[in-house]
């Protein structure tokens, strides 16, 4: 019997291009699903993983991918919670123990025993993907793939990253990076009854800051910034969110935050970085990192997607380009989130075996 | 008419020795209490306060010591809180503004117009002292005076340290630091339900944290302390207290912080330390800082003292000796906390005053 | 030397008419303000103080009042927070201890020692009003008196009453009863980031409900509305706020929160209700008293209102219409809320004293 | 093939003793483990369940017993949590879907879906039942087995019912009620370090209550209980902790609850009780219904016992005796808790069959 085959961007050697392959659709074990991917938006962490920057590595061959929207296409033995043709969404957690101590308080992001969609566990650069049927989102009803496929990861990364910086409406917020994470980060911000202010060092993404709600959206490397941001939130932001976490960015965050308020940090850079222990002590500042999000984050985060009051700026791209965003990506060149057209692919590829047959 | 006098221990000029004096007895102002010091202990703050160190400095001549146990001697215009002969504590927390966004909060500690005992006023090294009516704390009944005195400032600080990790009973806290602070942070924590181990690098300071109260009690200089903490913690513990911030002291704790635990850092060190990024954010830590702690703190702190749940370990010194004082603190060879017996001082005097005449 | 005198309407004995009077100008003590009145709000708790209805009695003569919006015109001893010509709120906390555990903790709406605007203090429903300098909200700038004096009391009430329900933004609440205080707390729920179903038995009050940004507006009495509001909200509101305490509204609201939901209880009935205890235990249902709102919900409050993201619907009315008004919130028939235009008959009475003269 | 047999005793039909019969040993389904049971604590709910009180009735035949502590005898398909021969504990909560808003977020108690030990599934009044993996409770080594039973669910419950009251060490909680349950929950509240005044209306149970630590003892029935309890706590407890819920122990929790203070509701009455609405309002009380216990609760529960800190009074007692036991509770004549010593009854059963043969 041969096995159905599909098309997957695959990490052969770290640092290396990804190679466009021919690969056998995966089967569906007990509690799992088969997904045909309908978009997969590309993440920083995909980058991460296919150079190998982290300290655990997931080992080549593998498919990166985590920002998965799709339809069930086949159901693992067990599975109750899904039928095929279900909209669904797979995350950066594909799964975890369900049986610890993070997983037993609605912490399941922390389990010690989670594996990681396009990292210990292939991921959506490719027509299928396997998930949990435990930990899949179910996706609302006429969703468009490709706009809420950068929900999975940048929605609710930075939803949760601002309820764990515990500003409460009518609080000030500032938002460090426009990039993929911060121009939804102001959108969740906005919903929340947060009050936005924007920072960024390109004009084209405050000029973005300002169309999705930002309240005020400042350079952040003119050096009155931490003054601006003093004196509009008369004396601070209860809470910032450090989207792009950089020694500068970093300093510039603990300087901007109000007395007892929180630096929550988002995303995973290397390195140590340094901290006023003086400051932090004196103006109780909490910091405060902050991982992904739980399944009930993701359909928080979700529902206000599906209410139009969070809103991916994407661009399309098809799998073929992954290699071209990448490069994007390390350049700092990509606007908003782009986001693999992979259905469209697959049907482009249907339409040339049929007419090569 | 001449004013009264008394003697005083007085900051002359920054990094010099305190000047043994005989000063005015002040008079209190509206709001404003006249306190007969019995006791006052001597806290690292009181060095930095005459050596300068930290970037808003007091201003000489000015007399150190924040940790008052007294009595109150005169009231001030408009004083009803308190009656002459009330047994009371004067704290770091000379007076706050009452109308901020953070006296109106109870987070008085956060205050931007605040004032600091034996910093911006005048302390407790002292005959006399000047409190604020509104910020003196009421001493339980039939208190010792100089046992008490180190919770004013020593027990609230770590009290309230303790419970800014977050950690609720049952729990573990690592305790950083078995000094002036670590050995009075034991017992609350001990008090509060939690399970604590106490770390320090002096055999004696071991000991000493076993006796009043520790689980465990672990050389912080070991290769295999943070190894042997998350062993016995089953995974980290959940809230870590750094009462002796250094550099080494805080990247110990981060190790050995339980994912989504808390480290919470008192003390007051200059510099900048550094911070694993990558750590923090993958396991949701949070750093935060604590300042002392508010007037309800300071109550809770010494109602645990009272019922005789914590008990400073101390050693009675008389005023004149403030600055061999300094000079163990400095040298770091000060066990547990030192508490000038000022009334022993002033009946001393009075009595060498009687047969001088 | 004669007092300044004024107009004030005065309760001279429970549940008679109020007499509209001239009384002398109250001169402001220590920590006091003079201010004058410009508008104050109608409150169901100014016909209950008038009607002596609670076990607590105010004694009579007294002026009601506390939605007072109005200027300083006099500072009593020692007040530095304001200056003459200032625009200020003056609510139902007239002033508290500042120094018991609840006042020492952000809590001071539950100081043993307060005293209350209109109640056991003279209020509002007079030309001037003496506050307390520590207790006057300051009002933002450009503020229109009239419409901003309802959130001294409806306000602030609804405001806190909503953050106690712990509802969190993009989660349901219900609001019941749209009267003056439900058309506010309505828009406070949207500003918060909420969904709101509003409900009422007036098809008036649920058509403002809706344009105030009701996302559903049930009629209460409907047989099934409590069954609606389970299928809007996919198993019950997660916080339930009563604004209108009664028998049945209670019991409607414990049948449509949501299992772990909060049911909010603002306004102070006489009498016991029912509570059905299975379900509040095996629903893990929290029921909450909530008593208007401390200085810092106060200031909350008016800021949401000063963005314009929330506006009480007013009807204007001279302040010897004050037995009318209470004639008719004893009917019911008051919609939004009236408010005593106090400024407009003090020019009037000033232009006719003047062409008397 | 013949199944394996076992002792049972089941409910036939409500209000009816329960049969002692002989009924087939069950095997463990895909995620199930099959337990012999070694002792089975009676609970006021398997009472409930055996006379059909509430609501929502188990369907008869079924085996009452959700207290159960036993040694893991056969594992179902699918099962790696635990293996043959482990100490294991099995409480009201059999099972629940792991998949709903609550189960997500760390209140699977609150699950629509769950099924109930002894009531929806059979329970421990046998020698064996079924558990499922996910719920059941790893038992800390060298347990004793019946000491151990009552922690499943009086211990649980009680002490996620003081979680619930939010009260904080160095705080007052009242405890009302001394039984079963009361008499473990102060047990708790110490060592959570709470103070603690109980009330019961037995002499012996207040000496009881001393015995384990409770700070005051008060017959609840004394006209001035209130009153004392004000006093001892200086305005109230800040938490209350009703055991035995009744509209008087109701109504007198309410009047000993300090201001801004939680009243914790644990069992499940049927009717209706009165709430004063005034005072709740005005004190900002909070009353909350709390149910058994999440997986996290009882594992925090077993760790205090397995501690030493929290150790339940109890009478064992042969499994035909289930009859007169329940006669016992429904008299109120049963002090601490009744444990069935079931695995005693199979020795001697094996004895006597051998014997037999
Ligand atoms: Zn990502
Ligand atoms: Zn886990
Ligand atoms: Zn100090
Ligand atoms: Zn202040
Ligand atoms: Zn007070
Ligand atoms: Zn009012
Ligand atoms: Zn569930
Ligand atoms: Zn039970």
């Amino acid at each position: 019997m041969t096995s159905k085959m599909m098309k997957a961007a695959v990490v052969r050697e770290f640092g290396k291009p990804l190679a466009i392959e021919c690969a056998p659709v995966p089967v569906p074990g007990p509690g799992e699903i088969l997904v045909k991917v309908v978009a997969c938006g590309v993440c920083h962490t995909d980058l991460h993983a296919a150079e190998g920057d982290w300290p655990v590595k997931p080992l080549p061959p593998f498919i990166p991918g985590h920002e998965v929207a799709g339809i069930v296409a086949a159901l693992g033995p067990g599975v109750t919670e899904f039928k095929e043709g279900d909209a669904v969404g797979v995350a950066w957690l594909h799964d975890a123990c369900l049986r610890c101590e993070y997983c037993e308080t609605g912490w399941e992001t922390l389990c010690e025993h989670q594996h990681n969609t396009g990292y210990s566990c292939n991921g959506g650069f490719a027509e299928y993907v396997i998930a949990s049927a435990a930990f899949a989102a179910r996706l609302p009803a006429g969703v468009d793939f490709a706009e809420i496929a950068p929900i999975l990861c940048a929605g609710v990364t930075t939803y949760k990253g601002l309820k764990e910086t515990e500003a409460r409406p009518g609080e000030w917020v500032a938002i460090s990076g426009v990039g993929g994470l911060g121009h939804v980060a102001i959108q969740y911000a906005k919903a929340m009854g947060l009050k936005v202010i924007a920072l960024d060092v390109a004009a084209a993404k405050l000029d973005l800051a300002r169309q999705v709600g930002a309240d005020l959206a400042l350079d952040a490397r003119s050096e009155d910034t931490v003054e601006k941001v003093l004196k509009a939130t008369s004396g601070g932001a209860h809470g910032v969110l450090v989207t792009a976490v950089s020694p500068p960015a970093f300093s510039q965050a603990l300087g901007m935050v109000r007395r007892k308020g929180t630096v929550s940090l988002v995303g995973l850079p290397p390195g140590n970085f340094s901290m006023p222990i003086f400051d932090v002590v004196l103006k109780r500042i909490t910091v405060r990192g902050s991982i992904v999000g739980t399944r009930r984050d993701l359909d928080e985060a979700l529902a206000f997607a599906a209410e139009g009051r969070v809103r991916a700026e994407i661009a399309k791209a098809p799998l073929d380009d992954v290699n071209d965003i990448f490069a994007g990506l390390k350049a700092g060149t990509i606007e908003g989130r782009t986001v693999l057209d992979i259905a469209g692919e697959v049907s482009n590829l249907a339409a040339r075996n049929q007419s090569a047959a």
